[in-house]
């Protein structure tokens, strides 16, 4: 049986001290009956909630965890620098050695800037594309992900419609769609956004057409716009470079965040050549964006990406986890899919429409010691192990029995009611 | 003879990969000559940069460090943490920790909300006033910081007029100023900033006028606006509580950082219950908002703040440094002022008009190891000693005899020339 009384102690006194009892990605508002909201220790691929219970781990922080959970050489590189220098009144050599080595794997960059979150960096991506020539449009694919405040925040909340004046929503991966948008923004184009893949929550993922990739770059041209891959979900788990190398189509601003420090806070916004003067022109800060640490956490998880075959690890991991649900799901006669890179799947039931089988397959998986997201991509690290997958797969195929024996009798998932009234409410 | 070798080599190898060479408010771009632009180490009181030079550090990582530089209690925090998580799928209990003791200790408030930038604070606090009941007006004061992103930025590249639709700009410290303002948004007034005192850069620093706050207030109850006050920069400086506490006025929300987790990655926005429900309604988050590690930190810096003398140490400090610098320039007949509280001094000299005195004075007491800011509040850690002070006197009094000697010569800072002219041009 699995105890949960330290975790609901917290939350009932995270009610009376945070609105609503939790904000953001990490509150389990969302998640099915059960989930932990607190956690008490991270090592290599297991997560340990307050009540001590135990779980292999394919949230990843929701990306950081690329190499594992507490790292060595990573955390001997914390506590080096930690040692010496942090948050000063001046940045420390690690941000040099870091923006050149950004420099040196990212083949469209010249040119790097940190920051601490992801929003910070397409903010300034943003802010960059007007600056450069003072035209205003930008290009943004509908649902798509980018950030939290007001200009790219997925609820409406405390957005005004003047925060997304200019920009102009196209779906992505449609090549007309995206020349359409252009040609309305007309000679006001002054950047166009693009996630390396379609990520979008509670959807399957979609890769990208490379008709797609090259046309936004084409599209970027005619207009002389900037072209923006946002690879702060998906970077380094697609490429040792900005994920759409792989499809030859180099961008001139690329944001990355998550996995830079292998879970400490740092950020990035790249660029090439044609964006610099643009980025002198605006005037962004943060207090912490040049704090030592985390720069050092990142130059040593940049040298081990470099020298090791993490990545090619990750998808020989990623396809086993993969394959191995697939196959269950055959057996078993349930519709499951597996969407998006075997880095970074999203796990969803066809014909499920109210989720309530997806959620209670990932319910009765936690209960097993397997932590999935039912609605959000879930996350593949490099210290996953052919046994972690083995170990995984007998939670799943006892949770995929459980739903197809209970079939009849499951229920849609409260939490998402809730959240949807909330949603119409406001 | 001071060495630069490093220092000049990192910054040449900087103008390759980052923009400008550097950026935001830790670019020494409007610093004196000569003022180092890396750190290699900070204990206490004291950085040393890139070439082994030795500071006493006034600028605290501009705000963070409280305490002092790697204070024993609060990195022995940070280590045991370290040990057990920090950026993991959900927060720790350090999370609910943290608000119980931010709430305990801020008057107004009655709940917390983490993020990383205090940019992140203000622009939840815009949000929020905002989406409590659909109203757009926001009043903030000329030449105020509240951060860095495109409804703040203090500067013009990037920012499209429709990012600051609905602002209006009023006179710190003028009641008039505020309440015209407040008329001209009529029933659509949402949300008044204010800054604790007056800290704009390359200006005397004002202290609130009791009035002016309880104006704010007034007008805010007048039109069922939120009351914010911006603590990000002067918080814990002031008291241990929000710093309008000390006038007797309350706002409804106020946002907090830099000194949080005395140099670890953190700022907070704190409420009311008035502002409990609209809180709930914005949807914001970031990648390491939720990380255990910092907000062990807090803890711990929130508990010597609760059961230390640092803040009158800070204010005995600060007044020594203060009465110290002031009796020099009487005896020397120069017309130094320090403005603000004196936990937060910004020193500047009357009939200075193009700062050059200002400027002189700051690099040579640069050259002799106190590092000081010509144009920016300076800040008082608790790890400073009587014997820091005589020593910084012992600086800035030769920096002075200097400034007085060599007055008919002192050219105009070229640092600022130059940024003059890039905002002009731009």
């Amino acid at each position: 049986m699995r105890r949960n009384t330290k975790d609901a102690e917290l939350r009932e006194r995270a009610a009376q001290v945070i609105p609503g009892g939790m904000y953001g990605h990490m509150s389990t508002a969302m998640m099915p009956e059960g989930y932990p909201q607190y956690f008490a220790q991270a090592e290599g691929t297991r997560i340990t909630d307050v009540d001590g219970n135990v779980y292999i781990d394919f949230m990843c922080a929701y990306g950081p965890n690329l190499l594992g959970y507490r790292h060595p050489d990573v955390m001997a590189a914390v506590q080096r620098q930690q040692a010496l220098s942090d948050t000063v009144t001046g940045p420390g050599e690690p941000m040099v050695q870091l923006a050149e080595a950004m420099v040196d794997m990212v083949s469209h960059a010249d040119w790097a800037m940190f920051c601490k979150n992801g929003g910070d960096a397409t903010t300034m991506a943003l802010m960059i594309a007007r600056a450069r020539q003072g035209k205003r449009k930008v290009l943004v694919a509908h649902k798509a992900y980018h950030g939290a405040v007001p200009w790219n925040t997925p609820r409406p909340g405390g957005v005004l419609p003047e925060d997304r004046a200019h920009l102009i929503y196209y779906d992505y991966n449609d090549p007309q769609a995206l020349e359409d948008a252009a040609k309305q923004a007309g000679d006001d184009l002054a950047g166009i956004f693009a996630a390396p893949f379609r990520h979008d929550t509670f959807a399957d993922q979609e890769l990208p057409d490379a008709e797609y990739a090259r046309a936004a770059r084409a599209v970027a041209d005619q207009h002389d716009a900037l072209l923006i891959v946002d690879d702060v979900r998906a970077g380094l788990r697609i490429a040792r470079d900005c994920s759409w190398e792989t499809l030859g189509v180099r961008p001139d601003l690329s944001a990355w965040g998550k996995v830079l420090g292998n879970g400490q806070p740092i950020s990035a916004l790249m660029g090439n050549d044609k964006a610099r003067e643009a980025a002198q022109k605006i005037f962004v800060t943060g207090s912490f964006w040049y704090s030592a640490v985390p720069m050092a956490a990142a130059v040593e998880t940049l040298r081990i990406v470099r020298e090791t075959d993490y990545l090619e690890h990750l998808q020989r991991i990623g396809t086993m986890f993969r394959e191995g649900l697939l196959e269950q799901g055959r057996t078993l006669g349930l519709p499951i899919k597996s969407t998006g890179p075997a880095t970074m799947p999203m796990v969803l039931f066809d014909d499920d429409p109210d989720f309530r089988f997806g959620y209670a397959f990932c319910q009765a998986a936690m209960e097993r010691g397997v932590y999935l997201s039912p609605y959000h991509n879930m996350f593949i690290n490099a210290a996953m192990t052919e046994d972690d997958i083995r170990r995984t797969l007998d939670a799943t195929g006892a949770a995929l029995e459980h739903v197809k024996k209970n079939r009849a009798s499951i229920e849609p998932p409260a939490a998402l009611a809730k959240m949807a009234a909330l949603v119409a409410e406001h």
